[in-house]
């Protein structure tokens, strides 16, 4: 069977030139498994925890061979499965098995680039989503998180671990939480809300950067400026692209698939559909602020030219008299009384000074040198 | 629990520059209360005022400490307690508790940088607004104001003392008024109708600026004035923010919660809501007006340059033929019969006079000059 | 009661600066009535017109006084008054009491800067409209009129009197009229439709406008244009928040309240209603042509600046080389056997003139001159 | 009664220009029928065609006097009355009295600048719809064509002959043709259909014009041009105002009153709905290209211009040194060694010609010049 | 019967030009079937594949000839037709015979420059669509591919044979392939799902395509990149009108037309609704980077022209002084006393030296040269 687009792997593009989320496996046939992300597939990583109300019903379990995955047998009310790393496929295959997921789930899981959705299966919400990460230079990266919700369990999939998921662990750990005496359903907004709180952090960032480039260019355009500029225009368009759906798919959730929803947790939902809400907004906000930065550098960069233009006609400007008298007494008449004349040359020369530096400045005084 | 964003307090923008209202607690998980304006928590001082609608039916009361608190009763048929500041986390709690808040709403009442919404939970509604004003040189701030609307009472909760909802309380007090017939609901309108007002007067001043602007820029284009184009367009953008969520608040009030409000007091919902619609619209014109200004800046900005680099080349192409002149009677040639003539250096002097005031007269009369 | 926003009246701004129209009266408190108008306050003027089906069933009467109003008995079936001028509020009221009008209708008619809408009331519907007019000039105005439909009457409440409805009661007069066969709702849509027409008569004056300063720019571009575009690009966003919420208004009469118009009147209002729809796509393609015309006018102005300079330097290029044969003959070489010619002066005076020449005509061959 | 508008047709403009489509009778009162269009109001020609299934079931009469259509009567199942011409208002009253039409139809016939529109009557359709012709020059025009379809006949009335529907008049004398199978439904199809393809001819002229423009400019731009890009832009704006309508009006024939069509009918219905739907992308990708082409031209334009100036520029730069080798020994001072050398001034000239040949040469191979 | 529009076949457009796919035919009368392509009506090569879930329940057979065709009979379960080549009407007239497709079916699929569209038949589908592809060189082409969906049979007519679904008759071949146990409506899917891959390698193909323009332009923009960012700009809005009706059909498949599809099935056909979904999106974001690329180059060519005027201005400001001081020394003044210095001359040029020197440094260390 033909794997047309499975070259894509092959010459990974930087991720801020991305055009879109590595969508390479869809030209594959139903049924094969490949991991197609652009990162390393790093060794398959799976960490179980099982928590109920009860103050010490907690139990986190790794193991990472299959052995091990098929004689357990959980143990308190509600598990959360989570996977690092895909290059495990045959464990990801037994998961799926296990967990009675459609080969189309796997597929989805396995194939990186894919748009955040939610698919609705009888058995179970196949959610897909994207953590977007900033380094401190403003570099934006994202990772497929595919989270699989279920009666009384939850299975997140990472491509690698990040640690975003940490805090929510250590909540879980500590006795009292919220978090432990409500069920799979609240943990699926506890993730939620982590990856939608990257985003806030992403555009502080990202706000910051515009601040910085619009100050670099009002005091001097360059042509690098441009750039920069068409790199941010990139980014807010491709997390545009990744918030969108990310609100479609919490809309989902919270009108058409409330019924797998404690009524408690609806409203934290709703809460997180008002931050979504929010950020696409700001998102909107900075692209128009960009898009006015552009406009500006335009303009500043014809404005500092024409400045410089201007200059060097005006310097032009002053010599034309000056050139003209040398030449005028350059001239062969035999009567030119002022050539006779002692202190003449010294007269011409005082007159070219008054001339040259009263035009001078004038010009400068017109702030156009 | 890590509180990843609470760095936001710690350097905050000037009003101009937020690219969306703070949304900083967002971060924390469920069930902490901490605030998270930018605003100095000033000390929390709660306003009770009861009223009904018999002719001394007023009462007004304000305490800041808890013990007042707990051992108050109501009196009067309508209550209305107003909190001024938000540093008093302590008695926002026990007020929660009293009228059986949601930890969320707690929660988006401290986090001040919240969009306008409403929120309903069965036994009140919860509405988050922003008070915008402006100060005379054009500043525009805005603060959260939150109203929640149970059976019998209106909460609001304010960032700071504004003072903005003394005549509605001037006009409880006078016996006749209207507001006093009406119950809780009406209470609601009146202060939502306050807050709409607010952005007329502020609409008003940004029209002034954009006048004023355009009277500058028509007669002489700055790069400065792009600065302010580009704050004003900021500006707009952020109030447009503002106004879109709080047309909605209050067309959910009007529709889906109709029933929460006696029919006298729908009429004057309607009447609030054609007045948001009209904001709206001044908006989008103020922004197409601003983005014309920009458009007439470049153009009048490109214009004077031109005029001034098209007058620096006619200069010089003045001083051209004069200074061929010159050097034509500066060639060495032995047979120049003019050069022998007495009055020949003031002939070609007058001649250079002629042609040079000529070429001027004619540039000056095209305007050049 | 304080009344922030009543000093609009105090400065009112040229009709084609207004931002929105004057929505000043927005801030009071609802129950005091204020005229809040820009035009003078003048006297009100009552008229009523009754009429029936017979053939002399036609009474027009003329009041300004109360005592008279009050003693008015109706004698036909169908009334129509129509107030002039707003001055008189007291007169106003007493209509307001006598047909039972809310008290935010009259607070709406008196705030003569309310977007045209129509307010449902059980026993009649309050519409608000606007009366645009041009003057020769192409000075745009417009004028609030209210219409009320009651089950037998019709009330029109008017600034000034503008005599828009005098040709609708000249068919009055008529008896085989057959707008003196149907009813009230006929009556307001033979007014709507009068309104409707003068948006026709404004927008052809602008379309005029509009091909003047097209073909004015096109023979040659001055600073002047671009104010008049952004002025027509004011006008034409003022037109088109007029008309959208009329086709709404009339929208709504045709559907929400199609049982109190007759069938054969809902024909008509079809009709009006088709009209506004026209209205709004030649507002629409007026602004598409506005906007094309300042790039028009942008391009155009630069070319011919570039013109101006291209000239400017071609001239300057066609000394350039008349300077230097000027030089050579001036340097004080000891053999130069041209200068020992007896002709050779006017040989270099005739080739400087066929060079100059010819670099003219080529450079007047391509247009540069 | 007032006919304030009717002076539009004093001074038709054309077509080239026209902002909406001449609304010219919009302001009359209903009920007086004067006919509005621009076109010479030519004789008024009635033809009738009636046919059924048989094999000589049709019959074509031709008849401009009232008597003779008086004495009319129906001899086949399908009649087809096709009016040419709008100058004999009273034979149309006739044919409006013996079809039963509204007032309303009759004025909106008269009125030729309808937009495309269908009113629903109860005893049949009323159709408006524009015939778009496009001269060999690029000159588009337009017509109001009015279809009225009751139960068994069809009613076109065209402002002058066109010859568009004489192939379907050809195809109806056919005796095996399919036309003559289905009934009147069947002709409104076949004649909307026709209408729709004259679009298809209109859209390719317009696009080749774009073609050969697009090649024009990029050779050279010339201000001409940027006449015809708005030209082209108004005729594609006309075009979309004539098809959106166009789409809506055979929507509302498929959904709204699918019951007055043969299903079989309906399904070529459906057929032309989306040859409209293809019509309204061609024309949006048409105004993009055009658009496009507007800054192409701008940017070659300037391109253009910004060469010559380089050019212009670099001359000059070429004859500075030269000039100034020519200042140098025409210095005066006593010891200039090389002035005495016998080929002192053949070496300087060579000097200047090797200088300036080379500056040329560089310049030329940065293709300056 | 005139076939106006049949003229489209004589002078073919290059595909990059085409300004809507050749909608040649829709000017024809319904009934008559003429190929109307771009493409030379090859050959009709028919080919039927049957298969059923048995293990060898595979055949396939090749015909091309009417006498073949005729007497075949049915053997497995699902039958799928595959025709290529549009030449031999009379055969796609046997076929619809067989198949009982409606004429306008008929039509659709010789006028081969169709929307994607489906229609719905009381006995199949009619499902037009287009299959693109992309040369090395980034030349988009497509081609119609339709598809009919009977009970039991699939019908794939094709303009030209293009093997894109060979791929899908190698799986059918295969024993285990789900494929084979599910019926033509999975057959369908498989389809479908080949031709939206094909757009994502085209995409790709154009991603490309545009960052190495963006390289080129940054190193040096030149007039001939402006046209293939219009060309690119045009390709793009060729996609995106294939695109969404693309979606449109796949979204009708989906939900109107679900019981023709088995609940498994559906799940793929979600899955491949969710692909065009994100090829829409990539399309958008292209589009977004050419916009931004146009800006970018007018503003670097801009840039580079404005610096080597500048450069050029500064060598003749450099030039200026220079030739001042030449024509100082080249007065006949009688009493200049550098002129009688022995080394004057030399002093003079070494000034001349520094003064032109020093402003060269200073203009290179603002990297004006």
């Amino acid at each position: 069977m033909a794997r047309s687009r499975s070259n894509t792997q092959r010459h990974p593009r930087p991720a801020g030139l991305k055009v879109w989320p590595s969508a390479a496996k869809a030209g594959c046939a139903p049924g094969t498994l490949v991991y197609v992300g652009e990162n390393e597939a790093s060794e398959t990583l799976a960490t179980l925890i099982e928590y109920g109300e009860g103050e010490n019903d907690y139990r986190e379990t790794t193991f990472a061979s299959l052995e091990k995955g098929r004689t357990f047998e959980p143990l308190y009310q509600t598990q959360w499965l989570n996977l690092h790393g895909l290059g495990n496929v045959d464990l990801l295959q037994l998961v799926g098995e296990r967990f009675h997921l459609h080969p189309l789930v796997l597929e989805d899981i396995l194939n990186t680039g894919q748009r955040p959705k939610v698919d609705v299966y009888p058995r179970y919400l196949f959610i897909t989503t994207r953590l977007v990460h900033v380094s401190p230079e403003g570099e934006i990266g994202s990772e497929q998180i595919c989270i699989i919700l279920g009666a009384h369990y939850v299975l997140t999939i990472q491509e690698k671990p990040t640690g975003t998921f940490n805090s929510i662990r250590d909540s879980l750990k500590s006795t009292q939480a919220q978090i432990r005496k409500l069920g799979a359903d609240y943990l699926v907004y506890a993730l939620l809300d982590k990856l939608v709180d990257r985003y806030f952090s992403v555009l502080e960032v990202l706000g910051e950067c515009i601040e910085t480039l619009e100050e670099e260019i009002s005091t001097g355009p360059k042509p690098e400026h441009l750039h920069r500029i068409q790199n941010l225009r990139r980014t807010l368009h491709y997390l545009k692209r990744g918030l969108w759906p990310l609100r479609e798919v919490i809309n989902t959730l919270q009108r058409d698939e409330a019924d797998r929803f404690h009524p408690e947790t609806q409203l934290y939902l709703r809460d997180v559909y008002d931050h979504t809400i929010q950020l696409i907004e700001s998102v909107e906000t900075l692209r128009d602020l960009v898009s006015g930065l552009q406009d500006t550098y335009l303009s500043l960069q014809t404005h500092h030219t024409n400045m410089q233009m201007r200059m060097l006609t005006a310097i032009t400007t002053v010599f034309m008299p000056l050139t003209l008298i040398a030449g005028i007494y350059g001239m062969n008449f035999k009567f030119i009384p002022e050539l006779e004349w002692h202190w003449g040359f010294y007269a011409v020369l005082g007159a070219m000074l008054v001339i040259g530096s009263s035009l001078g400045l004038y010009f400068r005084r017109r702030k156009w040198f």
